[in-house]
């Protein structure tokens, strides 16, 4: 058993899934006194022989002071282990994934028992949790004070990236990046499976192709800046015209190459329908962005 | 006028729209004498204040001598304005954007000819040609020993890389690296879309979206491996159940936030199609490039 006089703060943590149980052994292993409960009491007791304090119920784990922090499969997983829970005075930090909406109610949730409430996103896999080099982070929303007051334990397995008071952002901005990641791995397979059935060296290609999406992350930041100062046309280098044109070309190869352009369609689509709104001098991806949600 | 007998060799440009007059422009600045020649005269002129040797025909450009280079609007325009030319013994090198089919038919089309012919597909707009630091660059394939006679002449305005014999293969990297490209950007408008009616900082946003894509683009990289060893399973940190699982949170926040999903919903699909084959354990993208296009 760690005493708690030690320099380091207790943490809680509720949920040892995969990702749980990465977080509660980096603080294990930084030395900070961890109570733990599970749903399922095994992966729990497996933490033990760790240092791991472990708790019968959540009740008696989040009794046992320090940041509470909850790391289960969704939201409502939290409602249920948290339901009758005292959570007077307690800081809540939730890492399970979920929705914007969801992070703003379950923050409401809190308040109305007591307790200082943080939503957190979590971009990254259990193997990157404790390894610093590895890059991966949390973005965090909700309680400036809550965040504050848990920022020195919760950078411990992840960086840290605070976006604010708004509860939902935390979610906002992890599900908007996955998105774009989404988006980018669907390029991604079709550029592979375009040389699919060539004769092309594959580790070569990808070397090109990753050195290409590097160069054109870049468009993140110009689109920013249009959105900004709304002027979508000073400065173009490559507009809507001119990319709506190279479209025929990549469907046209698509075809030839057996592959088809399902993949990149509804995004070629948009674009066509902003440039018969009379947009062809824009910046390509800017317009786009206002099909899809206008200000 | 220039003289023939000063080191630099000749150039020969067919088509002056804004590449073309991008590229003239580059190698009269590096002192290489230039042949011009353009459908509508006025653009060829345009360049004789420039040194550049004005011819009427085609023809009397590509008997000027000197590597033969085309970058007119589409492939049917290069047939058109070279029906007829004589061009034996001369390197053409298209810098026309096409489809891998259309430059292995131009490449037959040309030895039938009496030509070497090298196809090109170019990784840049006007603004970055005969800008190094730009970092823009051509696609080559076909003739080795054309490329090679030429290499000097073509890396002056844009970088070279030249991708193998196969006229194809320019064309076939150049649209896959676009596809691929297609599929960031509307990742990236999806991204932009679910913030754009919050109060959330883009400048900020857009710096973080970048960082996240140009982490992310090492999946090229590991996808490539994968396919060579056709090994999909081992060291995946971030399965496919795992991905699938996350897509009902990027469909879920993407409707509360007014936007949908289906600039994301081809490839969530066959994600989720690919898993319901009973591909869980593996790697997340890889399978779907299967999917798209089997070896
Ligand atoms: N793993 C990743 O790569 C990753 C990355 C980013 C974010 N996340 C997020 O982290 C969270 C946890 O993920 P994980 O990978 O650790 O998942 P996991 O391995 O499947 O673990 C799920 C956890 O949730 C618990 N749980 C499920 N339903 C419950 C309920 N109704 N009541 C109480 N507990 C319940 C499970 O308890 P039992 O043991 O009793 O089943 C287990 O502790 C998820 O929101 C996930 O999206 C994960
Ligand atoms: N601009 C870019 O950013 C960019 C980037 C990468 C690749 N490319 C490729 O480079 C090529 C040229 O692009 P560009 O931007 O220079 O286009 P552009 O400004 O529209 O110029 C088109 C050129 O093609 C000529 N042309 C069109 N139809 C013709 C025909 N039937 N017979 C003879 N000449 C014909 C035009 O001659 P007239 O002057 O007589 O109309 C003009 O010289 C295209 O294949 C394009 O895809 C361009």
């Amino acid at each position: 058993m760690i005493d708690d006089t030690l320099d380091k703060p207790r943490v809680t943590v509720l949920g040892l899934g995969a990702m749980g149980t990465a977080l509660a052994r980096t603080w294990l292993a930084a030395g900070h006194p961890v109570t733990v409960w599970n749903r399922t009491a095994a992966r729990a007791e497996a933490l033990a022989p760790e240092g791991a304090d472990v708790a019968a119920t959540a009740a008696e784990a989040v009794a046992a002071g320090g940041v509470v922090v909850t790391c289960l499969w969704d939201d409502a997983s939290v409602g249920a282990s948290l339901a009758g829970v005292d959570l007077r005075g307690r800081d809540l930090v939730d890492l399970t994934t979920g929705t914007p909406a969801q992070a703003r109610e379950r923050a409401a949730w809190a308040r109305e028992r007591g307790a200082r409430f943080v939503s957190g996103g979590i971009m990254a896999v259990p193997p990157m949790v404790g390894v610093p080099e590895a890059g991966g982070y949390a973005f965090y929303g909700g309680s400036r004070a809550a965040f504050e007051a848990a920022e020195a334990v919760l950078s411990v397995p992840l960086g840290t990236r605070y976006v604010g008071e708004d509860a939902g952002f935390a979610a906002l901005y992890d599900v908007a990046l996955l998105s774009a990641m989404t988006g980018m791995l669907g390029g991604i397979a079709q550029a592979f499976a375009l040389v699919r059935r060539e004769d092309v060296p594959l580790e070569d290609f990808a070397g090109l192709l990753a050195e290409w999406l590097v160069a054109m992350s870049g468009n993140a930041t110009a689109t920013a800046e249009r959105l900004t100062t709304g002027d979508y046309t000073s400065g173009v280098v490559s507009n809507l015209a001119m990319m709506v044109a190279g479209n025929a070309t990549l469907r046209r190869t698509a075809e030839e190459q057996g592959v088809g352009s399902s993949l990149l369609d509804p995004y070629m689509d948009l674009m066509e329908r902003r440039l018969a709104q009379g947009h062809g001098d824009e910046d390509g991806p800017t317009g786009v962005v206002d099909l899809l949600a206008a200000r």
